[in-house]
């Protein structure tokens, strides 16, 4: 390993025994200072980001991708305001559960406790860098952080200012560290990291997503990717289909839970599929549809094999026709990434059974898939959206940073 | 990816998709029908388990080994028992927790779902084989079975038995499928298999777990090595103390939750470790110590550094002396492999420390390390022990198959 990044990991294991010990008071403190100290030094982020984005529009990075690196005074402002909301929720850490006595007399808990050290990858968005502290803070973990590039600058003045706060609350400041190089060699080298870290989180495109989950011999959160359905089923009330449907495609179209495939039943598709070949071609969507869906919306191009699986973060949308509820079952559980799928249906049974058999972290009935997402669920705060199994499934929260120790209360039990 | 693993990849996922359909009482009609047909079937399955014990005692197997691989009238019948008690178990798969209504009326709930297919790499002992589907199958999973090449034979007679009473029972038989081929590249392509594995769990000695977390690209669950310590504080009891380090160490010696380094506080080590010494010495355990251990126990050899990581799995145990709890809470947080520790002490305000600060999936008061087992907490059954901290830790149950998933009742509700 190399010598700069298993130091790192030494500093970010020693400040994780201490971070447990804190009371939750100086963690909020902290936070709020932490806030405090990112507005005051607003001038010194925004000149870094400067030269960020200076690089960038030197390296021709498209408009949409630098308005998603570019700070201001409000994104500052914004970021603070996170973690003073991070501050003001309850602590999971500590809470004891299922505390039961054995027939032996041993008294056995489950204690709810920090991870220890997290690592974080991602891209561009500096915000990031801010939110994984607060989060990973809150729950008592340390965090490594490893931005992008093009971020470089931004990042490394967040987290100076971070420390800076830290330090002045008496509190290791190595609770949050950055990679400051930015290779791919660095990244890979991080990635094998066993022994230091005890998750690694990957945030970004699915290119990214895919390098981590297929190359780290840390564990993994696979987050994000989401080709989301939504399936207007034989009985659906078709105005709001048709609502759910425009605002699950275009409200925003960048993110993962925003839908990139419809799935519409063969008997509903003479009534429906006109319309909202209108309704997406006035807001500028492509549609991609199968022979029948072509026969009904005129500006529709064919969709081959491979857009049944695509999430195209983009205007563009594929349509299936089916004959019913088994084969939208079928279709969505062999195409979907596992992330969000909703039905629209009048129809009881059909509803259940899309609950019970779609295989996706979150499945909805009637509604858009737009609301899969941390606050909307209530946490009040997001470290991603998980599409694995294991650990944790949609939006992850302050628990998904924790884990459980089992604690056990005995009087000189020995097993006979 | 091999045209035969592939198949059997894609046998297992359909097979998933239609387990968790079945209602609790089919699956544990189901159960009990596999265990009376295993017991029916013994002879099958004893005069295949006679080949792999020829082969076995050609290549010179130990006697230790001999004696796991070795089926008997008896054995066979407790593997059945096992199969009623799962039976007999409540089926976690279903219930759904935290429903709530958000402000804009969306109904949201976590239910409990099976994982879908669980991969099981293991060595030795042909009971896991029936174990592992009883468990899998119970949660409304279908599994892929690796067992290693000295008991193929018996396995294959194994989940014969088992695929012939789903058969019969009108279930999917690829519920439980065994690979044949126990090549190493089998076992190398198994790892890979990714999109067909939700989850891949090893159960077996420190190399084959570290073999599968280092090279699987499926999510897995690291179970088992046991480096687990007992601290001896200055306030212990000395009886007690003496009690617990006998049953953790001697018990039973080749189990992960045995005790292997004791940890001793230097103004108790006078009193105490001249008897430990004895107690130990007579039950032929052979003792590691640092230099002050020496001076007291006459018959200990020196401990080298690499002692104090080793899980020995046998008649061998390291002592390290310190000066207090914070030296031993520092040693033990820095050579366990984080799975079960513990304190005997009188004193309050150490056994709460020990209980917060030890980073150990159970750390005990009072009591032996050998109670860290499904049975013994309480589940009713155990598919292994987790010693990482992402998505289970500790032993177990049925409930670390299965995985949540949300459920979103909505009425038209779309994002603003």
């Amino acid at each position: 390993m190399r010598t700069d990044l298993e130091e790192k990991g030494r500093l970010a294991k020693a400040a994780s025994r201490k971070l447990p010990k804190l009371p939750q008071d100086g963690k909020n403190k902290a936070l709020l200072a932490c806030a405090d100290a990112l507005e005051r030094k607003a001038g010194d982020i925004l000149a870094a980001n400067g030269l960020d984005l200076d690089k960038a529009r030197a390296n021709g990075m498209s408009p949409a991708l630098l308005d998603r690196l570019a700070l201001t005074e409000e994104r500052i402002a914004s970021m603070a305001e996170g973690l003073r909301q991070v501050a003001s929720l309850d602590d999971p850490v500590g809470e004891v559960t299922g505390m039961k006595k054995r027939p032996n007399g041993l008294l056995i808990g489950r204690k709810r406790v920090p991870l220890g050290v997290v690592g974080m990858i991602y891209e561009a968005r500096p915000n990031v860098t801010c939110d994984a502290f607060a989060l990973c803070f809150k729950t008592g973990n340390a965090v490594i952080l490893k931005g992008g590039s093009d971020a470089i600058n931004s990042n490394i003045a967040i987290v100076k200012v971070l420390r800076e706060v830290l330090e002045e609350q008496g509190i290791d400041e190595n609770a949050v560290q950055l990679i400051e190089d930015t290779s791919r060699e660095a990244a890979s080298e991080f990635m094998q990291m066993r022994g230091y870290l005890d998750v690694l989180i990957p945030r970004g495109g699915a290119g990214l997503i895919k390098a981590v989950v297929e190359n780290s011999k840390v564990p993994v959160i696979e987050t994000g990717t989401g080709n989301c359905h939504v399936f207007v089923d034989e009985s659906a009330d078709i105005d709001m289909a048709r609502r759910i449907i425009i605002n699950a495609k275009t409200q925003r179209i960048g993110v993962c839970n925003a839908c990139e495939s419809l799935v519409i039943h063969e008997r509903i598709a003479p009534e429906i599929l006109p319309l909202i070949g209108e309704d997406l071609g006035s807001r500028g969507v492509e549609i991609r549809g199968d022979a029948r869906c072509r026969t009904l919306i005129k500006d529709a191009v064919p969709a081959s094999e491979d857009d049944w699986g695509r999430e195209y973060l983009d205007l563009i949308i594929s349509v299936k026709t089916v004959s019913g509820i088994d084969e939208a079952i079928e279709h969505i559980n062999r195409y979907s990434t596992g992330h969000s799928e909703t039905i629209v249906t009048e129809d009881y049974g059909n509803a259940q059974r899309f609950l019970d058999e779609i295989d996706s972290a979150a499945v909805y009935v009637n509604a858009s898939t737009r609301f899969t997402d941390g606050f909307e669920f209530g946490y009040g705060a997001e470290i991603g959206i998980s599409t694995q199994k294991l650990h944790a499934r949609g939006p992850m929260g302050l628990e998904a940073l924790t884990t459980t120790k089992y604690v056990i209360y005995g009087n000189g039990q020995v097993r006979p």
